[in-house]
C-alpha cells in the first residue's frame, strides 16, 4: 500500500470510533463474570456474535463441554492466496468487586473526556472493539471486502484460567489453521511506547479449604478445645512461602528456565516503569529492594505465589466472639517456562500432607502452562515495524509478561506466531475498580491492527494457508 | 415461706409465661447488634425500659459517654429492712450472620414446640424475660408489691466487651449498692442439672490490619514485586500461636494463676460434657487430645487466642487474580485470673514489632478482666439450695466458665457476690445461627430466680443495705 492508501485506512479507523463506542457500551452492559455461576455468559457471547455478524463474519456459539460457549467466527472470502489471521479474544470479565470503590456503575459505559470507564472496557471488550474497528476500516477501503481471511476465537473463560479452551483448540486444530495469531491485548507503556509481547507466564489457581467443626462455636467455649479453621489455614499457608518470598513447595524451582542473556538484554532495553509502578501503588521499595535490571527480571522470570483472598468467621464491623468452622484462601501461582500447573497441584498436596495439613482441602480452579514466541520471528518484527509507524516511537519488545493467558495451545499446539496490537495502558486498572480505556489508545490500537493486517497482504504472507 | 406459699409462687411464674413470650417477641424484633454502628440500640433500650416500667420500676436510659445507653431501673419500695438485689443483663445481641444458615428470620420470634428461636432469645433477652417473670410472680403473691428492693442494670455493649460499663459502674457505685448480684445468664447442662457459675474469664479483642499498596493489584503484575497484605497478615498471625496452641506473646503466661486443688475438685464433680461437645461439634478429639479432668481444666483455666475472622482480597466464587492491598483479622484472647487486657495489648504490639511486623496496625476493640466469686459464699450456697429444690437435681458449682463478661467491676468494684439463675442450655446456639431457648427452661429459670429472691427475704439478708 502506498502512503495515501495507508492514510485512508487511518481515517477510516477514526471514522469507525462512534460506532465502536456504541457497541462497547452494549458489550460492557452484560456482566459476563465467568467466576460467578449465575452470570449471563450466553448473553455475553450472543452480543459479541451479533457484532461479528454485522461485519459479514459467519459466527456461531460453540459448546465447550461445561463452560460458557466459545464464539467462533470466520470470513474466508479473501481466498486461499490471501493471508489468514486468527484473532483471539474473550468476552468474559473479572468480577467488579469491591463495588464500593467504583465511581460509577461498573456495567454502564461512562465516557469522561478521553476515558471510557466500565468493567471489561479494556480487558477484553475494548480489544474486541479494536479489532472490529480494523475490520470496518479495511472493508471501507476495500469495497466492503476484507483483504485477509479472518478466523476469530472469543472465549468466555479467560478470567478463570480458560478451563475448557486448550481441549477445544486441540479438537478443532483443523479449522484454526492460520498464518499468525493476534493476541487479546497489547498497547502502550507509561511513556506511550507501543509494547510487543512475546510470552506469557502460566498459572495454577487453587482454593484451600479448612473445615474443623460442624458450625461456628462460641470462642469462650471452644477456644481451648476445638480446632479453629482460621488457625489451621493460617498455619498451613505460612508453610507455603517464606517472608523472603521463596516458595517452599518441594521442587518448585526445578523446571524454571532462567532468563537468557538475550532475555536480559531485551529487558534492559525496555523503558523504566519502576518509578511509575512505585508511585501508582504507593511503594518506596519493591519486595527484596529489587531495582533496575533485577526488578525487571524478578517481575516476570520468577515464579510467584499470591494469596488472592482470605475468608473466615465473622467479617463484619466490630467484635464477634466466634470460633470459625470454615476458612478459605484463594491462591494463585504464576508459572515461568517450563513449569506446569499439574505438577504444582501435586506438589501442593504433597507439601501440605508432609507438614501435617492433610485436613486442608485443595480445590484446583484451573491452570495454564506458560508460553513464548521467538522475539525475532518475522511477523513479530512486522508487528513492531507497523507499531513504530503508527505510534512514532520505538516499540518495546517484551520477552515475557507477568500475566497469564491460554497462549500455550496457540504456540505449542497450533504452532502459530502470536503478536500483540492493542489499546491498553498501565493506568487501565484491569481487574480493579474503575477499569478504563483511553479512546485515543483505542484508535491507535485499531490503526496498528489495520496496518499490520494490510502489511500481511503486502508481504504476500500465507498464500497457501487456510 | 411455707410450702403452700412456694407452690403459689411457682404457679404464678407459670401464669406469667404467655405475657413473657409476647414481650420476648417485642425485644427480639429489635436488631440491637452492638457491633454494628447503625444498629437501633436506643430502640432496644426503650423496649426494655418500657417492660420494666410496666412492673412499676422507675427506669431511665443513662448515657455512657459514647456507647449505647445503660438502662438503669429500681424499685426500692420494699424498704431498708428488705434485701436489695442487683440484676445485671444486656439488651444488645451478637450479629445474626451468617444469615443463610438461619431456618427463619433471626429478628422474628418463632415458637416451635418447646423452643423459641431468634437472635438474642437466650443471650440475653430471654434472661430479661426470666427476671420479669420472677417479678410478676412475686408481685402477684404479695399484693402487687415486691418483697425485695430491685436495682437493675441492663447494658447495651455486652457483646462488644462492655466498653463503657466498668467506668459507669465506678462512677455510680453509690446507687448500685446491693446485697447480691444476679448475673445475666445461667441454666442447665446437657443432663438438666442446674449450673451455678462462680467466675468468668476475661477477654481482649483486637483487629489486625495489614495495608501494603494503594489499591488491589493484578497478581500477574505485582506478584513478584508488591507486598501482599494477605501474606503479611498470615505471616504475622503465624508468629502469635504455635500449632501446639501455645500463645507466643512474651510473658503471656506470667500472671496466670493455675487452678487450685479445690478448683480441680469442683471441676471433677461436674457432669461430663465431653461426649456432648464432641458429638455437637463433630469432633473425635479435643485439641491436644485432652480428656477427662485435663479437658475440663483446659476448657477454662488456659488462656486462649482465637482468630474470630479473616478477610482479604477477593472472597466471591471462582478465581480472581488479585493481589490484595488490605487484610484484616479479628482476634480474641480469653484471659484467666490474673491476666489483664491492657497488658496483652502492650505485649501484642511489642511482639509484632519484634518479629518485623511494625506495619501491622492493631485496633483494640475492647477488653475485660477476669473475675471470680468464692464458691463457698453463703449466697452462692443459697442459689444452689434453691436450684436443687426447683430442678430436683444436684446443682453443679462451676469455679470458672470459658466465656467472658464484665464481672470484674461487680466483684472487685462493688464487692458483690454474683450468683446465677437462668434459662440457658448447651444447645441454645448462642452467638450462632438458630439461637434458641426452651420455654420449659424459661419457666424453671424464673422459678429459681423467684425462689432465690424469696429465700433472701426469709433469711433476712441485707436488713441494712440500701
Amino acid at each position: 500500500m502506498d502512503t495515501a492508501e495507508l492514510l485512508g485506512l487511518d481515517r477510516s479507523v477514526e471514522d469507525a470510533l462512534p460506532r465502536a463506542i456504541e457497541e462497547l457500551a452494549q458489550m460492557v452492559a452484560v456482566a459476563s463474570v465467568a467466576a460467578k455461576p449465575d452470570a449471563p455468559m450466553r448473553e455475553g457471547a450472543e452480543v459479541v456474535a451479533t457484532l461479528l455478524r454485522a461485519r459479514g463474519l459467519e459466527a456461531r456459539l460453540v459448546p465447550t463441554g461445561g463452560g460458557p460457549p466459545v464464539v467462533f467466527a470466520e470470513d474466508r472470502s479473501a481466498g486461499v492466496d490471501a493471508p489468514t489471521v486468527l484473532f483471539y479474544n474473550h468476552y468474559d470479565v473479572q468480577p467488579a468487586e469491591p463495588l464500593e470503590l467504583w465511581e460509577s456503575d461498573p456495567w454502564t459505559l461512562r465516557i469522561e473526556g478521553d476515558h471510557a470507564i466500565a468493567r471489561g472496557v479494556s480487558d477484553d471488550k475494548g480489544h474486541i472493539s479494536c479489532r472490529l474497528m480494523a475490520l470496518d476500516a479495511l472493508q471501507e477501503q476495500n469495497d466492503g471486502k476484507l483483504p485477509v481471511n479472518v478466523k476469530w476465537v472469543i472465549e468466555g473463560e479467560e478470567e478463570v484460567a480458560s478451563i475448557h479452551l486448550p481441549a477445544w483448540i486441540e479438537a478443532n486444530a483443523n479449522i484454526l489453521a492460520a498464518d499468525v495469531c493476534l493476541w487479546e491485548f497489547g498497547g502502550v507503556d507509561d511513556a506511550g511506547r507501543p509494547e510487543i509481547l512475546c510470552g506469557l507466564r502460566g498459572i495454577a489457581y487453587f482454593e484451600l479449604h479448612a473445615r474443623t467443626i460442624t458450625y461456628d462455636a462460641h470462642s469462650g467455649v471452644g477456644g481451648s478445645l476445638f480446632p479453629n479453621a482460621a488457625w489451621r489455614l493460617v498455619w498451613a499457608l505460612s508453610t507455603l512461602k517464606g517472608e523472603d518470598e521463596r516458595i517452599l513447595l518441594p521442587g518448585h524451582y526445578d523446571a524454571v528456565r532462567p532468563a537468557t542473556d538475550e532475555d536480559l538484554a531485551l529487558l534492559a532495553a525496555l523503558p523504566d516503569t519502576e518509578s511509575y509502578l512505585k508511585r501508582e501503588f504507593g511503594l518506596s521499595d519493591f519486595l527484596g529492594g529489587a531495582t533496575g535490571a533485577e526488578y525487571q527480571r524478578r517481575a516476570v522470570f520468577e515464579p510467584t505465589c499470591t494469596i488472592c483472598g482470605l475468608s473466615s468467621g465473622y467479617e463484619g464491623a466490630g467484635a464477634k466472639t466466634v470460633l470459625p468452622a470454615n476458612a478459605v484462601a484463594k491462591l494463585d501461582f504464576r508459572l515461568v517456562p517450563d513449569q506446569d500447573p499439574e505438577t504444582v497441584h501435586r506438589s501442593l498436596r504433597a507439601h501440605l500432607d508432609a507438614h501435617g495439613f492433610s485436613d486442608i482441602e485443595i480445590r484446583y480452579l484451573g491452570g495454564q502452562r506458560p508460553g513464548r514466541v521467538d522475539p525475532h520471528h518475522p511477523l513479530v518484527t512486522l508487528a513492531a515495524d507497523t507499531a513504530r509507524a503508527i505510534y512514532g516511537k520505538e516499540p518495546s519488545l517484551i520477552p515475557l509478561v507477568g500475566g497469564s493467558g491460554p497462549i500455550f495451545p496457540f504456540v505449542a499446539g497450533l504452532r502459530l506466531p502470536v503478536v500483540t496490537c492493542g489499546c491498553g495502558y498501565p493506568g487501565a486498572r484491569v481487574h480493579a475498580p474503575n477499569e478504563n480505556l483511553r479512546l485515543s489508545d483505542l484508535v491507535l490500537g485499531a490503526k496498528h491492527t489495520t496496518r499490520f493486517l494490510a502489511a500481511l497482504v503486502d508481504r504476500g504472507v500465507g498464500s497457501s494457508a487456510g
